[in-house]
């Protein structure tokens, strides 16, 4: 009812006074002006209204209740507004049955968010994969039955049954077969060479235009920012429509340039881009940016979903890593939209083998219980590998930010999408894809199979361990291995220590690029296979691809510090629970090893890289410093700018917004008491003397501010005071001083707060912002640098 | 520093003054006395004393910081006294290896006690499985080769290959067999008969009798207690070994006497008893309630694990359904622990069949899209099933409560099973255990299948659909249904009627009891079936047991309200991929019909129903109240009763603390600026007060009492004053009174808070317990019942 009161009274002032004003700006000024008369009819209600005022002025555009770019968000502020919204729809539910079908279709709002936000995605990545593969076959050779086909769908109508022969039809021509006309010997091979170089050029000079010129944003992986942003932080522009458009134009090209870059990142990025862009369908999202928060950790899950094809493990990689908010309403729904999003994905079916990834594996062979004494040193190089290529990739970055290497990141791109194509093209195992190599490398030899590493003998047929015979004793007659597999082996450790470097030069560059690290350390099974003399000779008793699978998921947990969520992906990718505890052994390894020669994640890293404020969640503050030696004003700063609930002035506090670059000032009852009444937020305080001096009658600068809930009576003569208390926070979160920072820490992660106040004995001390407590964590932190490594 | 200095003083006070007093409870007052002291020399460091002394305190067993029975714990000073220890450990690791390794043990001890409670949870398992078929196969005969065989087992070398034929080996005799001789007729019958219901008599007595005599709390399934223990309150004894011993042989019992229940919910109990008792092995866990919760909640993970082998399952189940504080560091350990149990069960293997569970499924047809139709319709049922049962089953526990029923639980036990045997005997389906009948319902018929549900002629061989038949119109002449589909039919509808009247009764008596809502409702899936004429005859295209099982999914998502866990589970169950959509579509829908009907699960209900002081985290609070309408004192009460900082004398306190039973005094500044500096616990005053009484030299009923960090000095003659700061709690939090309740509510869940003061402009007002919330949340729901509805 205080609504409809102010509503009264905005009509009849605005017919009584006949202003000339702008529509937007001052209306919501004169539902103010009458606020604390309303506030008195009211009686015992008053407390009530300041919120539904706020939630009336943002309505009307005015700007009050909103955030600035590069600001927080105050979760506690966008929760309550929500509350409120959801109340206000319940309470007319009642009234008319249109108002029950937009209550309930207000209700299931969530649920076809989430359904839109499925469909596009996997129609989205179905589109990246298709596009992607057809590009990277273009490097090579072209189809005659229309260019628009790449290489297997070229050939799909041939009559040849061996894989071999298959991937060798004649409406498939490679580049020198259409231009000097022969498909063997030295001139072919140069001039396939070339044009794979130029394609890959081309492809990467095109996707860093697209970005520089189009959307800047939509390079690099994108996580460590959606982290950011899923934090509370703002980055307008981010997840917008172009940023959207480009990311994913740009990802097809970069993943077809042939660049050590994977498209994973990315698609949570292009995923959250979809989801950010269908809340503007729903004023309850659109308005919110809690609640947008809720469906981008949604989007987030899809966007592993579609990637790696698991669902399961794309909510608890939401979950585990991105999320910051993550209620179990949320849960249930990004579950919901991962399944749609991966049911769309393969309806389209992007690789025609009714699966949602290229790698699917499927294995048969159990595993030995002494085999998890190579699992675990395939984990602990894993975390070795993870801690080293973090440091190395931020070192490259660091570099990159600090010389001028940074102001020419085309020719960046170029230069290394040049050494990338030249180095590349020589080794099979570096000129195919990444998805190809995973699968090639994830899976088990069939009598089928044409690849060379599976080029044994005809005793050897199935599942022999390749990685035996490197051992150099080929005394083992019965398993002759072809020179296939030598080959291989060397080319293996070539790609292996190539794609290592070159990645930690290309994880930041301005294309779209996401941690390719699977395919990368995949490479290294056949090394570890050296450890299995042990095993029975003949029997099938070691699975090179489970090796392979280890080794990847090993790989990526170092860099990402993924546990569960990871252990979960690759179990969907297998299917079987039979190896799970393989897995689980690795990644356990990899994450401590890696954890013991450096806290952080790749993506932490990247965020602390960037300077972002992000509170990290999940590592606890471990040190022994109270609240009062983090708050702001210092001993030897001037004391706490406060304004008073009733004795300034417009000017004054004029003075004050100009002096100061707070974001918000702390109101007290008088200066000398700093008895806390509330909080009132800089921007909202500029918006509303603003609007009230160009729209208020009779605001001048010598007008009194008051907060307080009865407007005094000014002395004949006076201006008439300006009565804010609609933008007053009335429930700022006040800590004392001797508050454990740890303490204030956890209340600052787990309610969501942008600033806190300090009171000492019932008096107003001092303000502590989420600024102040990352510049404190980091000054701890590199105080004692190891204090947190058996935590 | 400052631990060191008191403990110096404590000496050289020990030694100076001779007192004789007794060890545990003086000692630390002579640490007390001269804490201001210590304070003063260590000058700006004061503040940090009070937490290090609060932890000697507690390790000389003198009582302050621990909690009573049936009290809530403070999450919040917990997880203080946890960063204490873990910072004492940091700190003394640089000095010596000892140190180091002790530190690294420490670290390393939360994952040891997760491996003990997997292999102790998964033999239990194990050993409950085996035990419970051998006691339930008893009720139908003896193996001759040795009593302790099963029925399977005593057949095991039997020559007979058919399913049919292996069942009835020379070495098993029936009952009727070894008394009166004859394998057929009315006499076996009868004989066999009463064999059974004595059998079903004595195991439901046993039951009930061993929970009686030796633990009350084995009772039940758990589940609700166990959430309110992980929200942070104590029950004492509830997770002890004699709970853990006797509720794991009265669930054998329980599950062997054939009573409607199942063994999921006690599974739970029983790990977290587990998991409860290993935590006394380390310091870390024993003495911390909220990492000892962390422990419980991985625990529970354990329980659903090795109860549906469903390690992921477990850990979601965990996260949704059970735990209330549940940091990412859990969820890895719930992961890892899950994962050991289900190993362990599985090398139990108990039975002989690799798998975890009886029932696990696999299924190969793939489902038509139109079949989403009656998935919802299945749904929708077991969505009013579920709000139904609840009803009915709080309905029936509240009668037992009030009326003189709940009196005689032993005769109500004896009753029900009697009841249960008499009526189970005659119908194939209830007599069998339900696990069995889970598997007979959730498998496809295959040619060699003995079961009456796959009696079709010789043209309908595997994989028909049983339910198109009872439609009555066998015009479609191809697929003849034998007698035993008909008969099935009919019994599978008179067993589903049967257990879902007499669940209601059973699930709360006093044996361990689960909610086997699976079993019971999977059998209607014949029913379904009716709504496939659309299906083209012949056609391979519906799965009976997809149908039982999506049925009983959906039930046991009304009753207890799972989502994502369910899901999960199910699909671990199934392990494939391809019917996650059929489930999700069930168990959403299922969802949403009981939660349009009644808006808490069955666990919630229970919950309330027995009084628990739990806070959902699951509902938000929708109403627009404010902490001032919540706090107390009320406006017609007396003034809040507060503690001045050195006003006091020890007689004022003691009359204080005989007056009141409040749990806690907020301590002010002075009566009449009534400004906040802390607060503190009755508990510990009341402890501190009686053995400063004892023990310290000088104090008396006048002496002043002290909170303040610098003691005053004394008149001449007059006492010497008492200091307590040390228990003074100086960080509590405090909200102002125009905080809304939303956001009260939210503050209290997400920093577990036990109470929170509550101030006006600075000055103390009130304080608000959980209880208050509780209440107040109560009140509310019942003056706007359907508020939450579309929440």
């Amino acid at each position: 009812q205080s609504l409809s009161l102010l509503f009264h009274r905005t009509n009849f002032l605005s017919s009584s006074l006949q202003l000339s004003v702008d529509a937007t700006g001052c209306r919501f000024l004169r539902a103010l002006l009458p606020s604390d008369l309303a506030g008195r009819s009211k009686g015992g209600q008053a407390q009530n209204g300041s919120v539904d005022v706020l939630d009336l002025l943002q309505g009307w555009g005015s700007g009050v209740g909103t955030y600035d770019d590069f600001n927080t968000i105050d979760w506690v502020r966008e929760k309550s507004k929500d509350r409120d919204r959801h109340r206000e729809i319940s309470r007319k539910r009642r009234q008319s049955i249109t108002a029950l079908l937009l209550s309930v279709s207000d209700a299931f709002s969530g649920w076809l968010l989430m359904l839109l936000i499925g469909l596009m995605s996997g129609a989205l990545a179905g589109g990246i994969d298709i596009a992607a593969h057809w590009l990277t076959d273009l490097k090579e050779g072209v189809c005659l039955n229309g260019f628009w086909f790449n290489h297997e769908h070229c050939c799909w109508n041939s009559k040849e049954t061996t894989f071999q022969e298959r991937h060798r039809c004649p409406q498939w021509k490679s580049w020198a077969e259409l231009t000097v006309g022969v498909t063997e010997g030295a001139s072919a091979y140069v001039v396939n060479y070339l044009m794979y170089v130029i394609w890959a050029l081309l492809f990467s000079f095109l996707a860093v235009f697209l970005v520089r010129a189009f959307a800047p944003y939509a390079c690099g992986s994108g996580i460590p920012e959606i982290k950011t942003i899923l934090s509370g932080f703002i980055i307008r522009g981010y997840l917008g429509k172009w940023t959207l458009v480009i990311k994913t134009i740009t990802l097809v090209l970069a993943v077809a340039s042939g660049l050590s870059l994977g498209k994973e990142g990315p698609l949570v990025h292009v995923a959250c881009c979809c989801g950010n862009i269908f809340c503007h369908l729903f004023t309850k999202y659109r308005k919110n940016e809690a609640k947008r928060r809720e469906v981008l950790s949604a989007a987030s899950a899809v966007g592993v979903s579609v990637a790696f094809g698991a669902p399961i493990g794309g909510v608890l990689f939401s979950l585990e890593e991105v999320s910051y908010y993550f209620p179990l309403k949320t849960l249930w729904r990004s579950f919901f939209a991962a399944l749609v999003a991966a049911f769309t994905l393969r309806s389209i079916n992007p690789f025609g083998n009714s699966r949602l990834v290229l790698f699917y594996v499927e294995f048969h062979t159990p595993w030995h219980l002494l085999e998890l004494f190579p699992f675990v040193l395939l984990g602990i190089f894993g975390g070795l590998w993870g801690a080293l290529f973090i440091r190395a990739n931020i070192a490259w970055c660091r570099r990159r930010k600090a010389t001028r290497l940074g102001r020419y990141p085309v020719l960046e791109v170029a230069v290394v999408s040049l050494a990338t194509a030249v180095l590349a093209f020589p080794n099979d195992y570096t000129r195919m894809s990444g998805s190809e190599l995973i699968s090639e490398l994830f899976n088990d030899c069939s009598l089928l199979d044409s690849s060379k590493l599976c080029d044994y003998g005809p005793l050897a047929k199935g599942g022999e361990p390749a990685g035996n015979l490197s051992e150099g004793t080929v005394g083992q007659a019965e398993r002759p291995a072809g020179p296939g597999v030598y080959t291989a082996v060397w080319q293996l450790a070539m790609a292996l220590l190539f794609k290592m470097a070159i990645t930690v030069v290309t994880f930041g560059m301005k294309v779209p690029s996401g941690l390719f690290i699977p395919s990368m350390l995949a490479y290294y099974h056949h090394d570890w296979d050296m450890f299995h003399g042990w095993c029975s000779p003949g029997a099938h008793c070691i699975t090179p691809g489970l090796y392979a699978m280890l080794g990847a998921a090993a790989c990526l947990g170092g860099v990402t510090r993924m546990t569960v969520s990871l252990v979960v992906i690759m179990f969907e990718l297998t299917g079987g629970l039979e190896y799970i505890v393989p897995l689980m052994a690795a990644v356990m390894t990899s994450k401590w090893v890696a954890d013991a020669l450096g806290r952080e994640g790749i993506y932490e890293a990247h965020i602390r890289l960037n300077g972002y404020p992000f509170l990290e969640p999940k590592e606890e503050f471990v040190h022994k410093t109270l609240a009062t030696d983090v708050m702001r004003p210092r001993r030897s700063d001037p004391p706490l700018s406060v304004v008073t609930q009733d004795g300034m002035t417009v000017e004054e506090l004029e003075g004050l917004i100009s002096d100061t670059s707070y974001s918000g000032f702390p109101v007290v009852v008088s200066p000398e008491s700093h008895r806390l009444v509330g909080f009132v937020l800089r921007r909202d305080l500029v918006i509303s003397i603003d609007n009230a001096r160009r729209c208020q009658e009779g605001i001048v600068g010598v007008s009194r501010v008051i907060f307080t809930e009865h407007t005094p009576v000014e002395a004949q003569g006076a201006p008439p005071p300006l009565n804010l208390r609609a933008i007053l926070d009335l429930s700022p979160l006040a800590i004392t001083d001797h508050t454990p920072m740890e303490i204030t820490v956890d209340i600052f992660r787990k309610l969501g707060l942008r600033q806190c106040l300090v009171t000492q004995n019932g008096r107003l001390l001092g303000i502590i912002t989420k600024k102040d407590i990352l510049k404190h964590m980091a000054q701890m932190a590199n105080r004692d640098p190891d204090s947190i490594l058996f935590n």
